[in-house]
């Protein structure tokens, strides 16, 4: 049995939860993964600002896919091809000069950002990045507060290979993090967090 | 008509060419993309040594393909894609903190490294990248020297937008680029040449 500091009002949500129907909950995930899309989306969005202006120059690398038939009668036409598990991060690219590398991830949790969508892989791959003295970082929206932060891998690195458990507790981010500045263009500011924790 | 240093030996091979059978001519071709092959290959077999030897983290960039219709009923099959033209260069990464990205390409020409094959997106990317003082550059493979070069991307993107003819001349690798030594393993010692060009 996990203690929660707010058991009480866990224990109310969950009530409510059980009360909704298959649609509702069914809204509820569609709508959550809307939002994880959304925070993608509005990643991808500030990137172009940065990269438009000429502030930073970051890319979202594409989602590995393995292709298994192609069709060359069509126009090399894919006819047959999977998609593979991400084994770095989702964004890399350079500002000022310097190596920038992070992964960005939306959270509905209001307590903790659960460490299970990240792969061993990429684990391995963000400590071969600190190893080349690349930066390294995750951006993390916890929606339910509207607020982003950014946190340096190292912390993320060792909550996983150390935590006693899978998640890591928003006051972290509080306390070791930069909460990004959010607008209507860039949505996120989140070059001038990366200025703040690694160029001052 | 263009005048040839060594016009004479050209038209024989010319000539030699006239006289191959369609088949043989394929062979040609199919051989000439199979040493393009051979190079990428090496590349790739050079980023592996170096990865794992922790001297520096450089990814091959996936061709990116536009998924147009995803069979969820077989476990998100892709049954319907294209290839889209790479607008970035293949490789980037980071080396000692500093971000890298290049191109590397193959050619069968003696006398120049013809600039047909490289888009005015790369360009951009590479002016982009230079301009947040990156480290961008070229490793183009004169395979009929076995000799690979590494130039930087501002003569390139001189040549593509100044040059009278749409190559850069051999003589040119010679004078401002480095040759690369190549062996076993890693097969390019390619990061010998990014120290010597921008470390010391």
């Amino acid at each position: 049995m996990i203690k929660y500091p707010n058991g009480a009002s866990f224990n109310k949500e969950l009530k409510t939860e059980k009360r909704k129907s298959k649609k509702d909950k069914l809204e509820v995930s569609l709508s959550a993964a809307n939002r994880g899309m959304d925070f993608e989306k509005d990643i991808n969005i500030s990137n172009e600002y940065y990269r438009d202006k000429g502030i930073a120059l970051i890319y979202k690398r594409p989602t590995p896919i393995n292709v298994v038939k192609v069709d060359y009668s069509r126009g090399a036409l894919i006819t047959n091809a999977y998609f593979e598990e991400q084994s770095t991060t989702d964004y890399n690219g350079v500002y000022k000069g310097r190596y920038i590398d992070f992964e960005a991830k939306n959270t509905k949790s209001k307590t903790s950002f659960p460490l299970a969508n990240i792969t061993k892989h990429q684990i391995a791959h963000l400590k071969a990045v600190l190893l080349q003295k690349g930066i390294a970082f995750f951006v993390i929206n916890f929606e339910k507060y509207d607020e982003a932060y950014l946190l340096d891998a190292q912390y993320v690195i060792d909550f996983y290979e150390h935590g006693e458990r899978k998640s890591i507790p928003y006051e972290v981010f509080k306390e070791k993090g930069i909460l990004i500045k959010k607008g209507y263009n860039p949505r996120l500011y989140y070059i001038d967090a990366v200025d703040e924790m690694y160029f001052n």
